[in-house]
C-alpha cells in the first residue's frame, strides 16, 4: 500500500523541484491508496451519534460537552532520526506534535495518554521519553491520564492520545471569498534543521531547537477569537507545511486560497541555511513548524491588538477567493498553482 | 529498559513452572524500572484537574461528561505474529482488545481512532487491517472518529484507542471482605492457541476463534449493574490472565483475592489442547481472553437472572479476604499465593 516512504523511510529529502511531500506521512499512491486512507477516516456524517458532533477530517474529535480527542504517531526513522535527538526530546516532541492538534480546534489540553513501543533493551532511556512526554504536556497545563507500553522489535515507536476541551471549538470549515489569511510566527526553521541533518551538517541551534522544541500554540485560538465575531472564521496548525494546511482551509471551505509569496514569514535561520528560495520551500512544503494558519474575516482584528493577545508576531499571508486549491501570488504579481505533489490537498489547483 | 520479550519478542512462551508474564508487555525488571511506568502513569492525583475525574491505573480515565478513553497497542512479534492472522483479523482483534477496556469500566462504546504504521510496501493490506477495526467498531455501536497514518521501518504497530460513556463507571476499586469473585465466559482458550501456534501446530478453530475474534463484553457491566446495587461493585477485564487480573482487583480494594482452582471454568478446548494443568496455567497466566472479572456483594444476584441480563455464563470463581495479593484454593482445600512471575500485582502474596 504504502510506497516511497514506507519502503525508505526519511524524514525528509532535500527540497526539489517537486515540493516534498509532508514528511512524517506515508506517501500513498495519488489514486485509490489515498483514497481509501480518506474513506477510512470520512464516515458518514449521518452515521454519527449525535454525541459525536465532529468525526474524522477535522484536526480532532469533538465530543458532547466540549471534549477534542485526537492522536499522533511518532515513528523512529520516519518522524525522527535517534542520533538527532534526545530521548527526552523524542517525548517532548511527539507530544508537541500531538498537543499543537488541540491548538488547531481552539481547544484547552487536560490530558495525554501515551503509547510507547520499546525497541530492545539499553537502546532507548524510557523514562527519559517519559519526561518528555510529561514535559510537553505540563508546559499547556495538561496532566498524564493514561497509556500502554509494549515491546517493540524495530523502531522507537510513540503514539499520543491528546484530550482536551472547548467551549467553542473552530474548525477547518469556514472560510469564504474576501477573508484574510493569517498565520503565527515564521515559517521553515524545523525543515531546514532536518534537510541539514539529512546532508551530514549540524543545524544551529535556533533551527535544531525548531525541529526538538516545538511550542504548541494552545491559547492562540481563544485569545484570537476573544477579539471579535470574525477574528477567527477557520484555523488548522501548520504540520504539513503552509501550503499543504492552507490547502485544509482551502478544502474545507469550498475555496481557493492564494498565499502571497512575499509576505510569508520564513524564519530568517532558515534563510541562512538554505538561501531563499530554499528557505521558502521548507516553510510551503518542510512542515512541523506547529504554527497555526487561520482565516478572518477582512479588517476584523488590528493586528497591534491581535499580536498582544496572541503573544506571537501574527502575519497576514495571503486571501481566500472563490475557486479551490491553494495557489502562490509570486512577487512579480503572477497567480500560479502550487506544484503538484504526493499530496491530495495540493493536487486540487487548477 | 526492557528485558526479555523487547530483545526477543514472544507473545508467549510456553506454560512454565513460573507463571508466563502478560503476553504482549514488556518484560521489565522487577523493581525500578517497572516502578517508572507505574510512576509515570500514576499522576498524583491532587494533580488531576477536577474534569478528570479518574487519571491512570484502571482500565481507562474518566472525564466530565462520563466520558471514558483509553489506548491501547498491538505490536507485531508482541502482541501477534502476522502469519498467524489475516489483516482483518490483526485490526479486529487490535480493536476488539482496546474495547474490552471500555467494558471493564461498564462504559458503552462511541468512538475509535486508529493509529497505524504501516511496514514497507505490499506487506500488508491497510484496507483489510482497517476494515477489521471497522468491524469491531461497528459490532459495539462505535464509529471510526479519527486516526494517524505513518511508515513503519520495520513491524505493523496499531495504537487504537477508545471513546466510551458511561452513566455510571465501574471501577477497579470496591471489593471488600466477603465479596464474591465472578468471570464471564470461559479462560484460556486465546493462550492455548498461542502455546500451539508457537510449537509448530495449527490450533482447532474455536481456539483460534478466541485468539483472533474476541468478542468485547461491552454491555455486559451496565446489564450486571442493573441487576440491583451490589451485583457489581468492582470490574476489570480479563487481559493479563486470570490470576494477573485478581491481582488488580486486590490492590485497587485492599484486599485479598482468593481464586477457588476447581471452580476456574477453563475453556474445554484448552483441556483437550493442552491438557488440564496446562489449560489451568492458560487461564490463570495467559491472558488475552477479554472477558469480565469482578466483585459482587454476597448474595446480590441470582445467577439464572444475571446470566439472562449478562448474556454470558457467569461463573462465581472465587472470595475477596481481608490481607492482599491473589491466592489459589486448591481442590484440596490447601490455600497458597500464586507463583510470582515478572507481574508486579502477582508478586503482592504473602
Amino acid at each position: 500500500v504504502a510506497e516511497g516512504s514506507a519502503g525508505r523511510p526519511s524524514p525528509q529529502g532535500a527540497p526539489r523541484d517537486a515540493p516534498s511531500p509532508p514528511r512524517g506521512r506515508v506517501l500513498l499512491g495519488r489514486g485509490g491508496e489515498f483514497d481509501l486512507i480518506r474513506r477510512f477516516l470520512a464516515a458518514d456524517e449521518s452515521d454519527l451519534p449525535a454525541e459525536v458532533h465532529l468525526g474524522p477530517g477535522d484536526d480532532a474529535a469533538l465530543l458532547d460537552g466540549g471534549w477534542v480527542v485526537s492522536t499522533d504517531l511518532s515513528v523512529e526513522d520516519v518522524h525522527f532520526r535517534r542520533r538527532w535527538l534526545t530521548d527526552r526530546e523524542i517525548g517532548y516532541r511527539a507530544a508537541a506534535a500531538a498537543l499543537s492538534d488541540l491548538a488547531a480546534m481552539a481547544a484547552r489540553p487536560v490530558g495525554v495518554l501515551l503509547s510507547l513501543a520499546l525497541p530492545p533493551a539499553a537502546e532507548v532511556d524510557a523514562e527519559e521519553v517519559q519526561a518528555g512526554v510529561r514535559e510537553a504536556a505540563t508546559s499547556v497545563g495538561a496532566v498524564v491520564i493514561g497509556g500502554d507500553l509494549s515491546a517493540s522489535p524495530g523502531p522507537l515507536v510513540l503514539d499520543v492520545v491528546v484530550v482536551g476541551r472547548a467551549e467553542r471549538a473552530r474548525l477547518r470549515v469556514g472560510a469564504r471569498p474576501g477573508d484574510e489569511v493569517w498565520v503565527t510566527g515564521a515559517l521553515g526553521a524545523s525543515a531546514a534543521a532536518v534537510a541539514l541533518w539529512e546532508r551530514g551538517d549540524e543545524p544551529a541551534q535556533v533551527l535544531r531547537a525548531a525541529f526538538a522544541h516545538p511550542v504548541p500554540r494552545v491559547g492562540v485560538g481563544s485569545a484570537l477569537a476573544a477579539l471579535g465575531e470574525g477574528a477567527l472564521v477557520a484555523l488548522v496548525d501548520v504540520s504539513d507545511g503552509l501550503a499543504g494546511d492552507a490547502g485544509h482551509l482551502a478544502a474545507a471551505g469550498g475555496v481557493r486560497v492564494v498565499l502571497e509569496v512575499g509576505s510569508i514569514p520564513v524564519a530568517g535561520a532558515a534563510r541562512t541555511a538554505l538561501g531563499e528560495a530554499g528557505a521558502l520551500e521548507a516553510a510551503l512544503y518542510g512542515g512541523e513548524d506547529y504554527e497555526l494558519l487561520f482565516a478572518s474575516r477582512p479588517g476584523a482584528f488590528e493586528r497591534a491588538a491581535a499580536e498582544g493577545a496572541a503573544g506571537l508576531p501574527l502575519t497576514r499571508v495571503g486571501r481566500v477567493e472563490q475557486g479551490k486549491g491553494v495557489w502562490l501570488e509570486r512577487v512579480d504579481g503572477s497567480v500560479v498553482p502550487v506544484a503538484r505533489g504526493g499530496f491530495s490537498h495540493v493536487e486540487e489547483g487548477p
